[in-house]
This record gives C-alpha cells, sequence and structure tokens, in this order.
C-alpha cells in the first residue's frame, strides 16, 4: 500500500491562507516523492503514468494538526468533567498518570491511544507522555509504528504535585538525557523528542536552567502549558515574583521560543505584553477550545492570535477536551469565539469556518515545516472523508460540506490517511 | 417484538431529582403493562414469570427527551453556522423550510428526520414542522410510525417573513383547524397536535388572538421561543410596546402557560419579572445550549431556573443545533454553564452531570405528565447504550460511565429503544 509518487482523484480543499479556503470539485492531486505537486482539473502529461487513488465524492484536505494532547490522559475522556483545572489535576489527572509506572498498563492503554490516533484525521501531532521514562518510549514505539509524525515528550515536573508524580530534580534531568539518547540511538524515523516541562508551578528553577542545558546540548524543541486558569496565573505570581508576566518566567529559562521551537498551550489570559513577546519569540500557541471549556477556563481570544500575526494551531488536550478529533476542535473554536464575542468582548469577531479549517492544518502544520497544505512543494499529508450523512438533499458546495463534516462527524468518516506521501489505510 | 410486561437486566440509572442519580448494577428493571415496576436486586416472586431482557453490562437509562427541534431544518445541520440568528434565518432556515411546500422534498428530508429520531436515544420530543398541511401532516406519519411519542406543530407565521414563506392570518387559521381536524380524524396513538406561532415577531396580534381561540376550542398544547437573542428581544419591543417583557406578550393573548401546557425555547435573556411570570404560568423552558452557541445568541442562566424551581429540559433545536443527540446537549448544557460562570456570573454555579442528565429525562419528560424515570408509576420510556469505548481500563463507576457517554457517544451506542413498554429495537 505504501507509494510515494500517486495521484488523488476527489473534492479538493485546502487553505492558502487564514481568511482563504480553496475548493477544487473532481480535480487531481498529485503526490510525488512525498511531497505535492499540486491540484490540477486535468492530469498533466508528466503524471499521466502515475497511479491513481480514484476518491470521486469524497472530500480530500490535508492532515490535521494537533498541537496538544496528553497520551496518558486518554483513559480519562469525558471523566471528571465537574472539576475545575488545578481540582481535576489532583483528582483524577495526577493518579490516572502515576499508574504509567507500570508497563502493562501502559502497554494496554497507549496501544488503545495509538491505534484511535492512526484511525482519525490527525496525522501530525505533539504529545504529552509522563514523568516516566520506559512509558514514553514504549509509546514513542507505538506512534512510530502508526506512522503518523509527532514529537513526544517525557514530562518534567519536580514540585508541586502529589508525592506519587514528583521527581527528584537531579533524577529528571538525568532520566531525560537517557530518554533522549534512547531516541537517539534508536533512529526513530517519524517520532521525535520534545522536551516537555508540564508547566511553572511543578518545575522548580533549577529544572528549568537544567533543562535549557539539555535543550542547548540537543537541540529539542520545548511544549508546555501557559496561562490557562486564573487561579494557575495567580499561583505563578507568586512563585516567580521578579516575572513581569506568565511567559517572562519561561523566557527568564530562555525556553520561550527565539532558539527553541516553542509550542505553549492555552494562553485564554494572555495580555499584551505576554502577546507581544509570543509573537516576537515565534512561539506557537496551542489553542484548546474544548478543554478550555470543560475545564472551565475560560476563552483564548484566538481573533486577538491571527490579527498578530501569531503562530497558532488547534489542541485536542485530551482529556481536557473529550474527544481527540480536531474537527471537532475547529468546530469548538468557532462556538467559543461566538461565546466570548457575545460575553466577554465585542471587539473580538467570532472566528469563521475558514480560519479554523487554517488554524488546523496550514496553521498548526507550520511547526512541522511546510505541512497543512497542497501547495506545491507540501509535505504530502491528505486525509479522504466520507461525508455522507442521512439528510443530505441539497446540492452542497464544497465548503458547506467540509463545514457541516467538521460539526457532524464527531471523529468518524476518515475513509483515507497519507502522511508524507504514505498511506496509513 | 412487542411487549408490555417484561425485566431488562443492566446497569440501571435514573434521576430522583435533579440533585441525585440513582445507580444499580446489576439490576432488574420491571416492565408491567407499559408502566415502571421499579427497580430490584432480585426479580421479586410475582414477576418471575415475566420473560427477562439480559442486557448485563450495558446502560438502562430512561428515554431522553427533546423539548425542542424542527423537523424542517434537519436538512440544514452543521450548515451557516457562521451567522447570527436573524441572518441565518434569513438566509437559510426560512428558504429551507420553504421547500416543504413540494411534497416529494418534503418526503425525503422528513424519511431521514423520522429515520434517525428513531434510532437515537430521543422516545420523546416536541417537534416544530413547517407553515404547510400536507408536509406537516406526512411528517406526523412518519412520526406515528417511529413509536416515539411526539407533539407536532403546524408552524404559524403571518408577518415579518420572506414572501414564500408568510401566511395570509385568515389561512393560517383555517389551515390550523383543518391540521388539526385530520389529526383528530386520523387517530394517532403517540402523535399529537400542538398549537405552534413561530414566535411573537412573525405573528400578527390578529393570529395569536385567533390561536387562542383554536387553543380554547381544542385544548391544544402551545410551544414556541423566548428572549432568545438581544436583537430579536428589541424587535419585540417594539413590537409590542404595551408589554412589559416579551413572555408577557404571549401573556396577553393568553397563550404562555396557566391552562395552557407550554414549552417556550431558549430564555437566553430572561430577567426576573420574565421568570416569575413562567414560573407562575407553569411553563417549560426548552434549554438548547448548542443552538444558543452556534447561533451566537448567549448563555441562558439555567441554574436560576434550578432554583426557581421552573420547569426546564433539554431541547437540540436542530438545526441551530448541529446534533440531535440529547446526551450530546447534557454535555454542553455543563460545558456552556460553566462558561456563564466564568465569563458572566460568579454567582450562577456551573451545572453539575446529575443536574442535566435529570433535565434531559425527567426535567423534560414532565411535559409529557410521568415520564424521564423509572420509579413505579412512570410511563416505561428506557434506552439500552452500548458505552464500550477504547481505552477502558478502569474499573468506573456508573456514574462515571454515563458521565463519559454523554462526552464521547455523539449520538452513538444506542442499543435497544422502548417507549411505553414497547420495544422500538
Amino acid at each position: 500500500m505504501k507509494q510515494n509518487s500517486f495521484v488523488i482523484k476527489g473534492d479538493i480543499c485546502y487553505s492558502a491562507d487564514k481568511k482563504t479556503l480553496l475548493t477544487f470539485k473532481d480535480h487531481y492531486l498529485i503526490c510525488l516523492d512525498g511531497n505535492s505537486a499540486g491540484v490540477f482539473e486535468n492530469i498533466p502529461e508528466e503524471y499521466s503514468k502515475l497511479e491513481i487513488h480514484d476518491y470521486s465524492g469524497l472530500l480530500v484536505v490535508p492532515g490535521l494538526v494537533d498541537l496538544h494532547i496528553h497520551a496518558p490522559q486518554f483513559t480519562l475522556r469525558g471523566l471528571g468533567m465537574d472539576d475545575e483545572l488545578l481540582d481535576w489535576l489532583n483528582n483524577l489527572t495526577f493518579p490516572e498518570e502515576s499508574r504509567y509506572s507500570d508497563m502493562e498498563y501502559a502497554r494496554a492503554a497507549y496501544t488503545d491511544f495509538a491505534e484511535v490516533m492512526r484511525l482519525g484525521a490527525t496525522t501530525r501531532a505533539c504529545i504529552f507522555g509522563t514523568t516516566h521514562v520506559p512509558a514514553t518510549e514504549l509509546l514513542m514505539e507505538y506512534m512510530e509504528a502508526t506512522g503518523l509524525h509527532t514529537y513526544v515528550g517525557k514530562v518534567n515536573m519536580d514540585r508541586n504535585c502529589p508525592a506519587i508524580m514528583v521527581e527528584d530534580t537531579g533524577k529528571s534531568v538525568k532520566d531525560t538525557e537517557e530518554w533522549i539518547n534512547f531516541c537517539k540511538s534508536r533512529g526513530f524515523l517519524n517520532t521525535k523528542p520534545m522536551l516537555t516541562p508540564r508547566f511553572i508551578p511543578t518545575c522548580s528553577d533549577k529544572l528549568m536552567q537544567l533543562l535549557r542545558e539539555i535543550q542547548e546540548k540537543y537541540a529539542l524543541p520545548l511544549q508546555s502549558h501557559l496561562s490557562e486558569n486564573p487561579a494557575e496565573i495567580e499561583w505563578v505570581k507568586e512563585l516567580c515574583k521578579e516575572s513581569k508576566f506568565y511567559g517572562d518566567a519561561y523566557d527568564s529559562f530562555k525556553l520561550f521560543g527565539r532558539d527553541v521551537p516553542t509550542i505553549m498551550a492555552h494562553c485564554v489570559y494572555s495580555e499584551e505584553n505576554e502577546l507581544s513577546r509570543i509573537k516576537e519569540n515565534g512561539v506557537f500557541i496551542a489553542h484548546c477550545p474544548q478543554s478550555n471549556t470543560n475545564i472551565a477556563s475560560g476563552i483564548a481570544p484566538v481573533r486577538k492570535f491571527l490579527d498578530m500575526g501569531i503562530n497558532c494551531g488547534l489542541g485536542s488536550d485530551v482529556a481536557g477536551g473529550a474527544s481527540e478529533s480536531i474537527l471537532r476542535a475547529m468546530a469548538d473554536a468557532i462556538q467559543m469565539s461566538k461565546m466570548r464575542w457575545r460575553l466577554q468582548d465585542k471587539n473580538l469577531k467570532p472566528l469563521t469556518f475558514e480560519e479554523v479549517f487554517f488554524l488546523g492544518t496550514k496553521g498548526g502544520g507550520e511547526f512541522f515545516g511546510r505541512v497543512g497544505s497542497f501547495e506545491k512543494g507540501y509535505e504530502f499529508d491528505a486525509v479522504v472523508f466520507d461525508d455522507a450523512v442521512p439528510s443530505y438533499h441539497s446540492p452542497l458546495t464544497l465548503r458547506q460540506r467540509l463545514e457541516r463534516h467538521a460539526y457532524l462527524s464527531n471523529g468518524r468518516g476518515t475513509a483515507h490517511k497519507f502522511v508524507c506521501g504514505t498511506q496509513i489505510f
């Protein structure tokens, strides 16, 4: 089933930019050596010998990108949703993550996680593991087997968490280097390590300094959480009295973009100074609307992120989010932007479907390079949606079909998936 | 497959009241002549001869109740979601509803609608049709065939809507009586007519007065919309200068509860005076969280409804809501109550899962009588959920399984359904 040069026929959609969704009914999409060669009304002569996958009548879109998901929390989807962030962490999440010291548990749980990720519409993801090295290595083995391209992080946390979870600072750093060396020696093709200090409240200054040293030594990207919840932000203010704002605390350790490709999840309460620094440092924001709703955090000002030209994509944030579907995250992002507009700030207009589709493909894809589009030269990630539903009587535009699929599919309906030109199914 | 006395074995859950979810692992639920005889750990001697449906390991809950859904908008699910209420009505909804003058279209669209309703977890619904008598009669035929118990309304609207939709006042009333007489002569068992003036802006004073006369003549319940959107409310203020508030306009025509069983959808912006009148008149509120989000209306103060003891249930409001699942409406109601708490009013605590489950079963069920519970004497509506999902490693309580099913099922997983003791599948 693997082939890196071929043609797909179908109803093709992709974002040119955040305002523009391009749609091509019954067109041909060319994959050449794992990269897109573009979309054509007729197959150009030079590609006429390539095999054709005929997906006529189905929607063909770039693979979806999940910038923020917690693999060990997959077992918790839809549970404990009556708690707020800090209670939810202590009552449910930390106890669950501690179970991944047990490799039997890790094997069962991560098998499920990897299979659901394989079968969904996501082709790229940035994934939190737990603090445990063996379980994180196992997770990476499983993700490698899916064919998806992912970054995976062993989590660091050496304070302010239950005894069963807390790491000794020295051991946290030593384990991190051991894990990085495993990744190097293992030679994964598609699965890369990413530094993952959980967030400021659970990482001592010393740990952050040592992670910066590791970052410099191995040139690793980084993912963490930022400005998710008012109580968390107050806590950070107490912990980092010298910092001008939450993000400035990361930046004081040189772990906030600049030379480090960095993703910060949430940024619900980021103010002008923090957003300016995010923009200046090239940090990516992972917008996780369902999680921000479930954990009662609030609604991020995504319109502002877009207007400022900040790098931004979507995150499912399982299991703050109950669904791993980035299509669902698109619909959630629109819905929540409407509530923010209605209840909080009439200056920030609701997001449009064009904008959230951009965020879930090209916006997040930019973290991975030339990913998230079918423009010539982009890495060939594609998903094929069977969007038939009962009650499809009107002739619909491709844009309408795609919008409806975001609202109705709920993780179903992915018929085929390709990552870098390799067919997953 | 039809039988009105039998036993169900399974994991049984139902609401005692809005604060209390009762759960019974591996228990027996008795249906006697279409009514519940209660839940037992062992089958009482007197019922020992009844047939047993063994649904061990599955969740058994009261049938779900949808207090507000628009059948003709089923074709529009997930479309036009970037519009606000009045634009959405004019651009999309009114043109779509006008198509139901064509019986071919109505046949195709309502066939799909009825089948999806049959297969879902809803056992009772209050349904808007269109203004057209033949299409509404057809919808009622189809709903009768599903076995669900429903109220269905021919819509009335004689002003402020596109020419293609607007009714002549006299004809609207004449058609309504013709339709009511059809219902009487047709002798439906489970499908009843309900007066359905669309909302104040599209119904002249004269029409409302004449509908009140029809109401008195035929003793029909009534459904409409109330205080959904700020622009709509301003409009009603202009149209009904003598009314103290929106609901008072309905009440001035004696079409607001009291002797008329009445459902008002939304009540997002109902203030103290309106809520007091709702309470006093025994009006039911249909809370439609997903629709209020999609059409950017706002978030209803459901905590206040509950605290005041107002009759309240959930509505999918398809196609303002994209999903017909009342389980999804439960999760949406929690999520939106959290956003209201966070962004708008810290005095109204977020809804709990116990509360939304009550709203989606017994809360809405009360409109139909003794419906929505397994307490002895309640009409026997039951749905059986197969809630297995990947990543089910921990032993979960029934309450946890039910919560998770609300967040993850998205309309899937209804294995069996009974209405008034009749098995639908």
